[in-house]
C-alpha cells in the first residue's frame, strides 16, 4: 500500500529526525511535507544536505501540509525515550484530518486511551512500527542458516549503521547479487516493510527476536543476509541491544560503522571506542559464541571536507589494515567489491 | 505480610527447581510442603542436600499439601521461557482452594484470562514477580552514587550469583556492616520482597532499570550495595541482561561467580569461558563505561568432594590471583573478609 508521508518533526527535521531522514532517503513511499515551524518556508533538500534529491516542502503548520494531500503522517523524530510528549496535539490533529499515523516512538499509540479512541471515531489506522512481535528464546537455529550473515556495528547510535547496511545491498543489485538488507529499528521498518523493533523486546527474548529475523531473511534465499545494527558495545544505555544482535544474528562477519570525528557516545561523557578496541571488543565476545571478524570500516565523515574525510579513510585503513570508505561520499561499489570476497560462511554450529 | 508455601513443582523439585531452592535456602516465609509426585513420601532435605536445614514434606498433590495449612503456592521451576505450560491445572486448583499464587514465569498469571477470572471470583492475589515496572532510559545517576557497589557476575546461567551475594551481605551482617542486596531476578524479588526482574524489561530500558535499583538501595545508606547478576557474558541467549547490569549498576567491583566443572552454558554447546578470559571481557566492557575489576572468585563447586572443591579453589586462586572460595561449603566470612578491603569508591563520573 503506497502512502504519501506528511512528517511531524516540530523544530527538530534538520537536526535530529533520524525517522524521517531515513525514510526520504531509502522509502519506496512519498514524502511531500514536512512539519517544522522552525524551518517553514524552506524545501528538505535546504536544510539537510544529504537529502538534495527531495524538494518537499516544509511547512508551519499541518494544516498548511495538507496541500499537498498526504494520506498519512509520519513522526520524523526519534527522541531518547520515545515519549510522545508535545507530539500529541500534531497527532491528534492528523487523525482529525483523516491520516493514518505511522509512529516509531516507544509510546504506543494504539495503548494510548485518546489517541486510540480518535482514530475509531475517525476510522484511520495507527501504526506503531516499534510494536513487537512474541518470540522464543534464542535456540541456535540461526547457526544453521546458509548463507552469510553481515552485522553492522558501530561506534555509536547514529552513525549510518543502517544507511550502509541500505547501501551494501544497493551495490549488491547493482553486481546483481541479492543481499536482503534485515530491519531491527523503526526506521529500517518503515523503509522496508517488515522487521522487529529489538530494542523494544524484552531483554530475555531479543536474542531470539534477532534469530527470528534472520531465519525470515534466509527462507528468500538470499545471496547475503545483511542486518542493520543498533546501539553500540559501549553506549551506557543501548549495549544490551547491541549485544542481542551480535549473538541472536550468529553473523559471520561484521562491517564497522563510525563516525570517527565523535568523542563520545551521544549524550553521554562516556568515550567512543578507538577502532582496534572497537574490533578486540565485538570479535573476542563473539569468539567463544560463534566467531566473526570485523572485514570493513565504514565511515560517516559528514561534516567534514573532502580532504579531511580521504584522511580519516586513509587513518582507518592504516590502523585496522581492512577496507575503509564512506559509502555516501565516494560511493559504495568499491567498498563492497572489497568485502564481498572475504565474506564466506564460516564452519556450521548448533546449539 | 507473612506467607506459608506450598512449592509447585511437578517432577522437577530435585534438578531444576531454582526459584523454590532459594526460597528455601533465603526467604523468610517457610515453605510447609512440596508438590513433587516423583518425590512424595520424602522431605526437602533428602533430595536437596543443601537445603539440609528444611524438612518440610514432598507429596504427591496438592489435595494432599493442602494438611499443612499453605496460605499461598508459588510456583517453583524456572523453565527456560517462562511458559506456564502443564503447570496450569496446578495453579487453578490452588486458586480452587484458596491460595494466592507467587509466580516467577514471564507468562503473566494476571493476564491470563482464565486465572485472573478464577482469581476474581475466589479472592485470591497473583503475585507476578517477574512483572516489571516502566523505567527510564539509563541516565548516568548511578554514578553519584557514593558508596561502593558490587556486581555478581558469572560462567553461566544458574550457578550461584544470587546467593553468593546473599551470602555476602551475611557475612557483612555479622560483621556488623550493612551490605545491601539488590535483586535483580524473580527468585531475589521472591526473597527480598522488592526489586525488577531485568531479564523482563524492555531492552533499550533494562540498563535504566538497573540503575534505579541501585539508586533504590543507595536511598537506604548502606556501607555497601551488592547486586546478584544474572545470565553470562558470552550465554548465546541471556547475555543482554548480563550487559545491562554491567553498565546499568554502574559497579565500582565485580565478583565472579562460577561453577568450574561446567563445560558449556546451560542447554548450549558455547563453552563456558576459563577465568582470565572472563575477567578480561568484563573489565574490557566496563573499561570506557565506568572502570571497575573483578576483585574475587567465588566456586559452586557442589558435586564435587572437599579434595576436588579445595583443589578447584587453588587452582582458581593460582590463574586469576584474587580471593576465591566457595562460600556455601566453606562459609562465607573469610572470603567477606579478604575482598571488603578491595572495595572502594572510584572516582565519581557523571553522564
Amino acid at each position: 500500500m503506497s502512502r504519501r508521508y506528511v512528517v511531524l518533526a516540530p523544530n527538530a527535521f534538520a537536526q535530529s529526525a533520524k525517522t524521517a531522514h531515513g525514510v526520504i532517503a531509502y522509502g519506496n513511499d512519498p514524502v511531500v511535507a514536512v512539519v517544522d515551524p522552525s524551518r517553514a518556508g524552506k524545501r528538505v533538500c535546504d536544510v539537510v544536505p544529504h537529502l538534495s534529491h527531495c524538494d518537499a516542502p516544509i511547512v508551519a503548520s499541518l494544516r498548511d501540509a495538507l496541500a499537498f494531500e498526504p494520506t498519512a503522517l509520519l513522526i520524523g523524530t526519534a527522541p531518547i525515550g520515545g515519549a510522545l510528549g508535545d507530539l500529541r496535539a500534531g497527532v491528534l490533529e492528523a487523525v482529525a484530518a483523516g491520516l493514518d499515523i505511522v509512529s516509531g516512538l516507544h509510546a504506543m499509540l494504539a495503548e494510548d486511551d485518546e489517541i486510540a479512541a480518535a482514530a475509531r471515531e475517525r476510522g484511520v489506522r495507527l501504526y506503531d512500527l516499534r510494536a513487537v512481535p512474541a518470540t522464543p528464546v534464542f535456540s541456535g537455529a540461526a547457526y544453521d542458516i546458509p548463507v552469510p550473515i553481515l552485522l553492522t556495528v558501530g561506534n555509536d547510535c547514529n552513525v549510518g549503521k543502517m544507511t550502509v547496511a541500505l547501501e551494501l545491498c544497493a551495490a549488491a543489485k547493482r553486481a546483481r547479487r541479492t543481499w536482503s538488507f534485515v530491519p531491527t529499528g523503526q526506521t529500517g521498518i518503515a523503509i522496508a516493510g517488515w522487521g522487529i523493533a529489538v530494542d523494544r523486546t524484552i531483554a530475555d527474548f531479543a536474542a531470539g527476536a534477532c534469530e527470528r529475523l534472520v531465519l525470515e531473511a534466509a527462507s528468500q534465499r538470499p545471496d547475503t543476509i545483511v542486518v542493520e545494527g543498533q546501539g553500540a558495545i559501549n553506549h551506557p544505555a543501548y549495549a544490551p541491544v547491541t549485544l542481542a544482535l551480535l549473538y541472536g544474528c550468529a553473523p559471520d562477519a561484521l562491517v564497522l560503522v563510525c563516525m570517527p570525528h565523535r568523542a563520545t557516545i551521544n549524550a553521554y561523557t562516556t568515550p567512543t571506542l578507538p577502532y582496534r578496541d572497537l574490533i578486540a571488543l565485538h570479535e573476542s565476545l563473539l569468539a567463544s559464541v560463534k566467531p566473526a571478524k570485523v572485514v570493513g570500516v565504514a565511515l560517516n565523515t559528514r561534516g567534514l571536507d573532502d580532504v579531511a574525510a580521504r584522511r580519516e579513510i586513509a587513518r582507518a585503513r592504516d590502523e585496522t589494515g581492512l577496507p575503509a570508505d564512506d559509502l555516501l561520499r565516494f560511493g559504495a561499489d568499491a567498498f563492497y567489491a572489497a568485502i564481498a570476497g572475504s565474506l564466506s560462511k564460516r564452519e556450521a554450529r548448533t546449539a
